[in-house]
């Protein structure tokens, strides 16, 4: 048992955390997640609609009485999707947890916080960590240049990017990006993190919705 | 005490290198790396001839009576710089340790072997960390997208490449790239690696000769 402020933050059995991946991040990995006792995150926007949204959240909570949260990622777009909904159905279903990415947040902090939910905010850079600790969070994943998703444009791979927000950051860390079994989770804790988010590793699980040749591919395509 | 089959098979205290570095790499840095108890290289090709390297490595030799290396970095150039001459100068100084870096080093590490000299061979793919080790060097220096030098065209950052060299090469192998204190080190030994390479934590030390205002900003600059 590892117990680190992240685990006793989150009230989660590992330090693991499967984080927002669109599409992917729906009830069934995330229950089966929260069942192995790590954090899973339903992606809100993988929802069609806000109502969509708070019909998957009860879903994973039929299939788990153990913590999850809700991914919200906020994009610059031309049309950006309903975000003030999207937020409103997660407070409403009753979530104590969010993970937040991309574009400052704090409207959605401010409005999460009024309801005692967590915020965990995703940062590719130390200033951004630390932008994001001024502005309320809870805790920060930071997220290396080995990282999928929108890894930023500063190229800083975890072994640097870790312990230099360490070095910075007061608030729990968890780190993101090229962690995929313990060794990973060990080097991560060495470096300053208190825990890591996995992608591609519980994109190869049973429960993960993807094609199996996929999976397969992914298993197979090793260094 | 950190005991790895790195610092079994050098017989140096810690499992620490400081890898090869054209221009900084001379008998003052190297001998103060190695009475500090780690593995110094001083750098074949900084030295404008061959007589010049066997100089400055009897220069080391000293200044201390622990055991260090040159490096002998293996480049195709137009006019490469007489690589037989230099190998001859290493082994008629009765060096022990080689670091070898570039190029494929097969009849360096032939010739190397044959007098009982041990070779590290710096590798920035897992293929060629496999094709080294089928050449008989005795260990691996894994080199990340992180890594200054000639870091290869992969750009796999350590967090990934290390532990999937672990997974295949059985001799020794140490990690490059990234890595600055004591963090990066448990780091490094938790993901496979039996050793830490640095160089810019080197270049910033008393004994390194750069300008001191280069120093103080390569200090200064933190992420």
């Amino acid at each position: 048992m590892i117990k680190t402020r992240f685990t006793e933050m989150f009230g989660v059995r590992h330090p693991i955390v499967q984080g927002g991946m669109q599409w992917v991040g729906r009830a069934g990995l995330v229950s089966a997640v929260a069942n192995a006792g790590a954090l899973g995150f339903i992606t809100a926007l993988t929802q069609p609609t806000p109502e969509d949204l708070t019909k998957e959240i009860k879903r994973c909570r039929e299939m788990t009485d153990k913590p999850f949260g809700v991914n919200l990622t906020i994009l610059p777009a031309l049309k950006p999707p309903p975000y003030a909904e999207y937020r409103h159905a997660i407070i409403e279903s009753g979530i104590k947890i969010v993970e937040t990415a991309g574009y400052k947040p704090q409207e959605h902090v401010d409005h999460f916080k009024q309801h005692g939910i967590k915020v965990i905010h995703k940062c590719t850079a130390v200033r951004h960590a630390l932008s994001a600790e001024r502005m309320g969070v809870d805790a920060i994943s930071i997220d290396g240049f080995e990282c999928a998703g929108h890894p930023g444009e500063d190229d800083i791979p975890g072994l640097i990017l870790i312990p230099c927000a360490a070095d910075k950051v007061k608030i729990p860390m968890i780190a993101s990006g090229g962690f995929g079994d313990a060794r990973g989770l060990v080097a991560a804790l060495s470096l300053g993190a208190e825990g890591i988010n996995m992608g591609t590793r519980f994109m190869c699980t049973v429960e993960s919705p993807i094609h199996q040749k996929i999976k397969e591919q992914m298993v197979a395509t090793v260094l």
